[in-house]
Formats: C-alpha cells, structure tokens, sequence
C-alpha cells in the first residue's frame, strides 16, 4: 500500500478506513513505542501545534494526547470550551458566548496542524449522533486533520489503544472468543463509543467476537452491521447473546463495561426519557464482573476497561486489580497508538 | 533606526510607538511568515516563558500567542485569573482570593520573560479605561514585557494583524478608502478597543480613513485625534460620518464591527446604564454588512473583521464567506504579527 | 554521598530525607540558579513530562514548576482536578465524577515521568493531616516520584526556597536568630505547610529558632519534635513564645504568616468549629509585622514570605516593600530550588 495517500485524513472512526489502513497505523505505534523504550527521540512532529479542544472531561485522553505529541516533538493545547468561545454548528449560535463551529475551525487550522475534539452528551443534548455531526463538521471546515477524542458513537483512539493491547497479549486474534459485555452502573450519562470502536477492530483479525447486554441494551444496528461485514470478509464471527455467563464462558478478552440504551436519548423530537432509562439499568444491577464469572473464561483471558471505571459496580477491585487485567497496559497504549496515529496523518 | 532601544519596551497601544518602530515590528512579522512558510525553524525565543494572563475568553489571541510562541521555540502558559490568586489592584484586593497586582507582575517577571494580559468588561465593572489601567499597572510593576492582548481601549497585536492584512491586500495603502463601520449585534458588551487600533494603524499611511457610526456611538476623543494627527503628518485623511452607505460607497476597506457606547459604561460615580444602551443599539438594526451594500465598495474591496463576528447581525453569511472577506488570513496574521513584535521586543 | 539512591524517590516532606540529602538537592539547584544566569542550557528533563496536579489555585508554584520544567528541556502539564475525573481515595468516590485514586496514579505514570500534587483544605473537608493522607496515597500508588506542591502539612518546595534564600542572604544559619511568626489575617483558611517546612529546614543548620504565635495558635506537635531533634543533633536551638516583640528582638530572619488552628479543624468525628477559630483570630489583630516591629530586629535582617501575603494585615506596605524584604528572591527561588530537587530525583 502506499502511506502517502493516509496523509492529511481525518481519524473520525475505525470503519472510515481499510484493514490495511489501520494496520499501517497500528505498525507505526508498535515501531513509536519500541523506539520509546530504547530511548530514542522521534521529533515528527517538531515545531508542529496541535489543538485539543474538550467539551468534556478527560484524564487519560488528554494527558496521552499532551505528552505524546511532546515525545514527537510537538506541542499540544488544551482549550476547554469554557475558556473560548464555544464551537456551536449553524443554528445554535449565541452572540459572544459561542462562535460558528466553521469560523473555529478555519482559524485553528491556520495556527497549527491538527484539531482534536471530544464532544458527546450534555454539550449536545444527548441527542444520538449530535456529537459525531460536530466532528464531521469539524472535518469539514477544517484544513488539517481532524482527530476523534471520544464522540457519541466512536472512540478510535481507544480502538486502536484496544487492538495494541489484544495483539501484545494474545499474539494474535484468530479464533480468538472476544467478548464485548454491558455491566451495571449508577451512571448511566456515558456515550456508546467505546463497545462501538471495540467492536470495529476485534471484528477485523478473524475473532469470535460476542456482544451481551441485557435485553434493550442494544447498539447501533450500523456499527453491527459493520461488524458482521468484517466478519464475513476476513473470518470469525459475531453473535449476540443477553447472557453473562454464556458470553463470558471459555472467553479469551472480556471487556465488560456500562454504556446507556441511545432508544431513551433526546431526539430532535422527544425529551431524553432519563426515568425510562434508570428502571431498565436498575432491573440489571447483576451484570457485574467478579471473580466468579472470571471463572467461566479461559486461563489466560485478559479483562479490558478503557477506564474510568466504576468500581464495585461495572466490576469488583479483586477483578481490576487481579492477574487477568490489562488497562494499565491499555491506557499505556493510549498513547502509543495515538502517536501511530499522528505519525501516519501529520508526518511530512 | 536603532532596533535595540526597543528591545525590553512593553507593547501597550500602537500609539506608544513611532511609525517608524511600528514598521520594524511589521517587517519582523513579514519575514517570520516567510521563513515559516519556508519551514524554516526560528528558534529566537528559545527556552523562554511567556506567561498569558487571561481575565476574559479567548480563541484567536490565544492560540495565535501560544502557537506563535511555540514556533519561536519558547514556551507560553496560559492563566485563567481564576485559577491563580487574581490579580487587584491595591484597594481592590480580597484576602485569599485575590493578590495585589504589583506581586504578581514582580513575581512573574522572576519567573520567565514576557506577560501578556487580555482585561475588559466584567472583572472592572464596565467602567471605561479601568482595564487599560490594569494594563499599565502590569507594565509598571513587570520587570519584563508587558503586552496588550486586548484590554478596553486597545487591542494593538489586532491593529498589526490588520495592517499586515491591509498590506498584503492592497499593496499600499496610500490613497485608500478604510472605512471603519459599525455594526448592529444583539451583544452589546464588548471593548471599544478594536475600531481604535484599527484607526490607529490605518492613519499612519495616507490612508482616507472613514469612521461610520450612528449618533451615539463615538470612540474616545483622545484616539481620534490620534487618528487626525497621524494624517496631518502621513497623509490621507480622517472623516467621520453617520451614513453607512456614505461610507461603503468606493471604499478599498471595510471593517463593520459592533462597538458599545461608553458614555453608557459605569465610572466611578456611577453605575453603567444598560437599559439606555440597549435603546440606541435597538433603533439601529439596520446597520448591517449585507451584499447590497457592499455593491458599494470598490471591486476588489476588501471585507474586514476580528472574530469573532455575530453572524446574521454584523454581517450576512454571503459577505463573510464571500469573495471580498480576508478574514481568515486576518486572523493568521495574528499570529506572524506577534511573532514580529515578539522577536523585536524580545530578542537577544 | 552516592547520589543515585535519590533517583526515583518521591518528595513529600523535608523530614523525609537526611541534611545532606537536602544540602545535595540545594546545591543542585544553586549550581542550575548559576548556569541559568549564564544563559547555559541544561536540558536534564528532554522529552519527559511532569504532570501538575492542582485541587487548589496557585500562582507561584504552579508557573515556578512548568517554567523551571521548561527549562530543563521537559514540559509540564497543569492539571484542574476539575478538568479531569477528580482523583479519590476509596471511599470517597462518586461515579463519572471522581476516579479511583489509585487509577488516575498507576495511569499518569504510565505516560509522564513525576507527578507533582497540590491538595489542602476544601477537597479534603479541612481534616487535618487528610491531605497529606491523599499525597501519600499517590506516592504509594505512583511508579514515578510523587512531589508535594503543598499539602495541609508539608510545602517541601518552599522550604527548600527559603533554605536557599536564607544562604544567599545571611551566608550561613551558624548562630543565626530565625523567627516564625504567627500573623493576623481575615482570611483563616490556609494550611498550616509552611511554617512546618520552614522550622524543618532552618533547625538543620545551627540557628536559633523562635517560633513565635498567640496562645492556641500550636503548630504540630510531631513537626516541633523534629525541629527539636534537628537542633539536638546539628546545634543551636528551638523556643517557643507568645511574645511577638520578644521574638523579633535581635531577629536575622523574621517569617510572619497566618496560619489557623488545626485543633478547630474538622475530624473524623466532628465538624470544623470556624466560629471558635475566628473569635481567636479577632483576639489577636495586633499581630502585624510593621515598621516598629522591624525596628526591633538586627540592621541587615530580612524579611521572609512565601506569598500571597494579605498586606495590611499579616505586613504593611512599608515593610514588604521595604529595604529587610526578600520576598521576591525568595519567590523566584522556588523554581531554581525546584529545579534542584527535579534534576537529583529525575536525572538518568
């Protein structure tokens, strides 16, 4: 394949590229993080700015982000929202409190290199799909790459972070049982990017990929439908099942993890449904990860969390903390694989 | 010109320099845009801090500063007055929350090797030039660079952006119609301080500068004679009108911005009347930026503006994302402008 | 000494570590202060980020740390525990709001190479001794040196300032009269750190410590067995008086602060008692450092203080900006004492 043609694009979601084109991404982190253990300086980025603008909240997003574009030599800036004037899309403007989205974008991209942006949940109303049309029209406007840092239907960086981990500990997906769980928790105000971007990169290396949730916990039927495709092209399978226990048996990757039911979001038409929501998660309150189910799975399993977690909730400290956990590894990989990233769109 | 006498000067107001210091600055700018567009690196600032204190939001000028730092291979923080011990002037200070300016700009300037301030509106009451006395408190209690990032009165790094810009577009402007228009916003708490800056600089070179506002409006007596005096020694000359279509009609510049009223701002002994400001804005909606009116102007007129702008108010989106706006590569002069007063100021 | 066995230690309090561990990370920072003023590089940190984790605001600290990590080639991120998933002990967490403490340590290090923390008063419910039970919690969870920006008990940083102010100014502490003393603000809610710090460095070097504060006003009792055991071992002596002329008699080194009384502090059994602790305060308005105290001191004593200070109340304007005042030594001190610390912990 030919890199050159990678260079500039925006990095908005895993299905927007080929399984080639996240490969070379993925090789690119690999080599970044080897050349980081041996001590080597890799300046790509040298004297390159890029912006990472955050509607929302974030540790490990924006601290990986901040210092790997450092390690290439780069410098990141944090702008939370509050402290300019808040990107709106046309329509939603108010006169010095925000500004048009296009005129943001325009501007940025004259200062420095690429515009990272998070955005899902309160900033949109909760409106399904509102924070991934903020980013396309981020893409839009923008004259340097645009690059995902959690929408309400994707977190590549976090896919890609997911698919070093799995490929580091099991050497390979092939045949691999990987297995995407909903677990209970209080809070319930979290986007679904997170199963959605794990299962655009478990489906594309030939695993059994299985999805379990309690009855209305469904995905987007899109982001499924993207997975069985994968399946069908390069092997595995992808199945659905509402049972824990069935799911977790003989398991090689568990990632159990909340997210909310999108039916009860806001609409363009319709209120959120927030009390709709609560009664179903709290008939649910068993889906946990503990050291009993861990049982069900094979020897070797890994448990993944891309983290915050809910302790004592999603899953229990003896889990987290136990031998089968990986996200110290995996949020490590956060910034590995974003530096591939950045690396593969930003060199040149 | 000696160069060195300006190393070490705060950057306050255009009108505390010559126009000669002016154009060294300028020219500084014009060749670090060139060298950057030539990639090559200009490292002047190198291990140098550059502290950005922030009183109000900010897109453009902090982006532009910290991108533009960050190139010079220095280092700029931003300061949220929130998040350190506000600095107050003596007699406006409060134990523990605030800390007296004077220990702050000493402090700062132990530190690293410029502070830049943006003041205005709500942290001084709305009361006009109390924000450009904070200014010059910083700069006369600094033992380092003090510069403008925008208080009530002047915006001067706009002012060389805007020249820069005019420069570009025009060639000269020697001879030219600027005119500097106001416009209707629903937000009327805003700085005066652009439209001053902008006189400013375009009075300095033969420019027919045309300053159009409804009655009501005037800008600060002391910067228009300013602007009078500065075409009685350059050339060109200064009028000001109260016909919008007067004023576009065969002009080479326009730059229609809303701008409040002072004489309706708080002083000392009285508190700012909003209600009789919000009367003169709303018998003045018609004050806009429209392509009717800008059939006026000269073909290759240029449209003008700071961002960011109150779409559908001061200006129709066909205007701004028409063929006669600049206001993109405006706003990236920001930053090459700095970078021109940065390198001249601090140098060496 | 072998100094590599400072490599990797955390840096939480001045009692942590032995005289000549402390001298060898001043003289690290006097010998960085002097290379520094010689305009020489030393890029010690290259590539390695410092996270700076602030529960509290900050002026000093926080723009000593990130320009002194500057210039030593790294880069320091500000962190708003607000911005993040706010770190919290188990116990203490709240779903999608905090995060586990534990987490968020194990995470950054994964990324970064030190994590400086600030946390006192309101994030812990003003628990004495509950911050520093946070600072500790990272340091046990940290793989990278945890260093103490300033807890409700230690301000390492600053005790390591006004140890090098107190050289540059007087020489040696041999013999010297180095008073602490209580002063009078309106503002009470401040830790007690810093006259901790100050007494655990100034009775490592012979002096003769006062301290001195109106009944009820007791600092710990485990912090003054150390200054005891200090001048035990290294010479001179440690007194104690609620006479404020008394103390400054003869005085080389006069240090007059607020500071509360931790014995209203909330437990974990009872609330803070604020009203008792302010009929205590107003009992002791007289506490002031003023001209005619300062008369009572020696000719060349100087005045400390690791501001903000509440002038008016703790000092007067005459003697902080007066000819005993070092404060803004002192203040720039912090970054060349900081940077001493960083280069012996972080070096290899």
């Amino acid at each position: 394949m030919q890199v050159k043609s990678l260079r500039g694009k925006n990095f908005i979601a895993i299905s927007d590229f080929t399984k080639e084109e996240i490969v070379t991404m993925l090789d690119a982190g690999f080599a970044l993080k080897l050349e980081n253990a041996r001590g080597e300086h890799h300046h790509i980025l040298q004297d390159k700015t890029i912006f990472m603008m955050f509607y929302n909240k974030s540790l490990r997003t924006r601290n990986s982000f901040e210092t790997g574009i450092f390690q290439l030599g780069g410098h990141g800036i944090y702008l939370d929202t509050n402290a300019v004037y808040t990107p709106a899309v046309k329509g939603q403007e108010q006169a010095f409190a925000t500004e048009r989205l296009d005129d943001v974008a325009k501007v940025l991209s004259r200062y420095g290199e690429a515009i990272c942006v998070r955005i899902f949940g309160d900033p949109v109303g909760w409106v399904y799909g509102a924070a991934n049309n903020y980013m396309r029209e981020f893409a839009r406007a923008a004259e340097v790459p645009v690059i995902n840092m959690e929408d309400d239907m994707y977190h590549p960086c976090q896919g890609m972070a997911d698919l070093m981990t799995m490929q580091e500990k099991l050497g390979t997906l092939e045949g691999k049982k990987v297995v995407i769980s909903w677990a209970y928790s209080p809070s319930r105000k979290k986007p679904i990017s997170v199963p959605h971007s794990m299962m655009a990169v478990s489906s594309l290396f030939g695993a059994h990929v299985v999805l379990a949730h309690p009855e209305g916990f469904d995905l987007d039927p899109a982001q499924i439908a993207n997975a069985k495709d994968n399946v069908a092209r390069y092997g595995g399978s992808f199945t659905i099942t509402h049972d824990m226990n069935e799911a977790f048996k003989d398991a090689d990757v568990v990632y159990p993890k909340c997210w909310p039911s999108p039916k009860f979001f806001a609409t363009a038409e319709k209120e959120a449904d927030w009390k709709a929501q609560d009664e179903l998660f709290d008939a649910n309150k068993g889906w946990i990860c503990d050291e009993k189910i861990m049982e069900l799975t094979n020897r070797d399993s890994i448990y993944m969390h891309c983290l915050p977690c809910d302790r004592s909730f999603e899953v229990t400290d003896a889990v987290i903390d136990g031998p089968h956990s990986v996200v110290y590894d995996q949020a490590e990989n956060r910034m590995h694989a974003q530096n591939g990233v950045m690396a593969v769109l930003m060199n040149g």
